[in-house]
């Protein structure tokens, strides 16, 4: 993939016209799930079709919110609405948060559906799958739903779980890379599944990842803390072959990352394939002699969180634009007491989650050409 | 508003950041409503906040479809929600289908709630309504909801019915210029409405519109057809200042497309306004000495139409390509007889429906800067 940045000044036509069924959660405000996703992935160029597992007034951090769950069944007959009129020809299919087991259930009828129906073709069809559990440790759906997204796993190519997520499907603890590399060959191996890639990895730096000169400070007056994300597609043994990029972790939680990381992917994933000539290969494997850092999913990765700064780091000087302004402001509920303070604490609470909204609609142009494309690169793991 | 097709190229500052309630139907595959809308302003980096008033598989041109209505009480649930989490600074609200009279109503509602949240601060909140009941002489929603939409004329600012919805709410029947001014001038008046615009006006030619030397061929090969959109922004004593834009008529049927200039009308008024400087004027009115083809709204639809072009241009090109290669096509049901028939027509009519879905997605450059800016004029209406 030479110069990628360079085609995008091209516009539009450089991700391949595709076709994506992305199923995840709808809010009317804000950015996360599918609202985050279909945008990321129109905004490139894709053809989405989006069911919504849930339709919710805002996201769930915001502490208050209204709405609803889809019952599986609407689910389903939203897909057979899609067959009975032939607008099934999925190329990829980007599954994420599940309310239920219940509809986790569903997304795999529809997943080996739209597999099946790509089976002739080898290539044709790709699942990416955001096994979204939980995070640091705390799982924050249902405990039937872990059993219920390792039943999809056969079938799914690509799955992006945080490292929690990874080791609740893996049944391994990660705590150093031989957990880490057992975790991921675990994952190749028990569920064939082709590619693996760990979002938010916290390890051990290694000398492969000591900053250079000059970019110790990020910038962000966040020096200290890194994230890794770790990848690998497995060679036709089932042998990891792992890759690392390593960004620094940002002061603010932003909501709906996860989700953008997955669009975002999901479209230069397709358009990476197709650079490195394995478009037509089954779930996009690479030849063997490909090393970790030289995968189409690893400079996919690399493009994605290009884009990702960009727009983070966007949001973040909003973010603190709004947060000093909070500072000065005349508070207008001026009662004393409990009931008073809690009332401006959840008034400060609600200002700031919405300041931390991820600003993609004003960024449209580092969605479509990621700025400072040098800035992460994929590496090998040292110790594999 | 100088050379705005310049300014565009520097991306996402040109149209001022607007947080949009878009109220409107969603359908998974294939760009109407809300799916259409939601899209385009964001692509114009406008903050979308949608409730979706029925979640359909697919819009209902394809004849075969699945989904749910949602029901009045959920959308007024969705508002609640937006409004307890302090989501609900809209600057605009877009409304557009609803299935019955009971969404309409509660339509009315958000709209009345918004605009009296922004009444103490003029030309903060504006509403664009679309009321969407029917086309070239039929009704196609139930016969309750022409009632219903003319109670929100009073509280909109805006709104975007085609020639026969334009009848319908004015009680007037536009037979040539005289009965189309009398039918805005009804609506100016009698329901305070401060802009109307017409889309889809067939009236008989006029000096004015006459094409000049080489633009009568306009190359899509259908030389002949062509639409006015006629628009009005009411003066203080509530006289229609008309402006006029001649178009060609597409020769095919394009869904969506009412929703596609809604929505890109949205983000470009907005910006005409604040170019005008009429943005902190109620209802963003003009003042007197402003002619009809210098209106905002006219700016702003010439931006609109320019980039509408571009984009049904490249679906029409991708549309021919499809039906052309399905006259070749080996028919995989080579059964006789009466079903069989049909089944093959199905195919076709199911094959062009999607053919003919507009390509928003691929086109996001000429969404952002409308090509051929100088193509779409407004002119006065001569007979005024």
């Amino acid at each position: 993939m030479a110069t990628p940045a360079q085609g995008l000044g091209n516009g539009d036509a450089e991700v391949p016209e595709t076709h994506v069924l992305a199923v995840a959660s709808h809010v009317t405000a804000g950015y996360v799930g599918n609202t985050m996703a279909t945008f990321c992935m129109q905004a490139l160029g894709c053809e989405v079709s989006a069911i919504h597992t849930v339709n919710f007034s805002n996201h769930t951090a915001y502490k208050t919110f209204k709405g609803r769950k889809t019952p599986p069944e609407e689910i389903a007959d939203l897909y057979t609405g899609l067959k009975n009129a032939r607008l099934d020809d999925f190329e990829m299919l980007l599954s994420g948060y599940c309310p239920s087991a219940g509809v986790i259930s569903e997304v795999g009828k529809i997943g080996r559906d739209a597999k099946l129906r790509g089976s002739t073709k080898p290539g044709s069809f790709f699942w990416i799958l955001d096994p979204v559990m939980g995070d640091n440790g705390r799982i924050y759906v249902a405990a039937e739903c872990v059993p219920a997204y390792k039943g999809l796993l056969k079938d799914a190519d690509l799955i992006l779980p945080n490292q929690f997520e990874a080791e609740l499907l893996s049944d391994v603890k990660i705590t150093d890379f031989g957990s880490l590399v057992q975790a991921v060959e675990k994952l190749h191996t028990e569920y064939t599944l082709p590619h693996v890639l760990i979002t938010s990895v916290r390890l051990p730096p290694t000398a492969a990842s000591t900053p250079k000169v000059g970019e110790e400070d990020n910038g962000n007056g966040n020096t200290g803390a890194k994230l890794s994300i770790v990848g690998s597609t497995a060679t036709s043994e089932g042998k990891p072959r792992l890759f690392r990029i390593t960004v620094p972790a940002l002061p603010i939680f932003f909501s709906g990352t996860g989700d953008m990381f997955a669009a975002l992917l999901v479209a230069r994933l397709r358009q990476a394939v197709q650079t490195a000539g394995v478009a037509n290969k089954s779930s996009w494997q690479s030849p063997d002699d490909v090393s970790g850092p030289d995968l189409p999913l690893a400079k996919a990765t690399e493009m994605v969180l290009a884009s990702m700064h960009a727009v983070l780091k966007d949001t973040e000087k909003h973010y603190q634009v709004v947060a000093k302004g909070m500072e000065g402001e005349t508070e207008l509920n001026e009662g004393t007491g409990e009931e008073a303070e809690r009332e401006r604490e959840m008034g400060r609470h609600l200002k700031l989650t919405r300041a931390a909204e991820v600003r993609v609609v004003r960024n449209v142009g580092a969605l479509r050409s990621p700025p400072d494309l040098g800035r992460f690169r994929a590496e090998g793991v040292v110790g594999e």
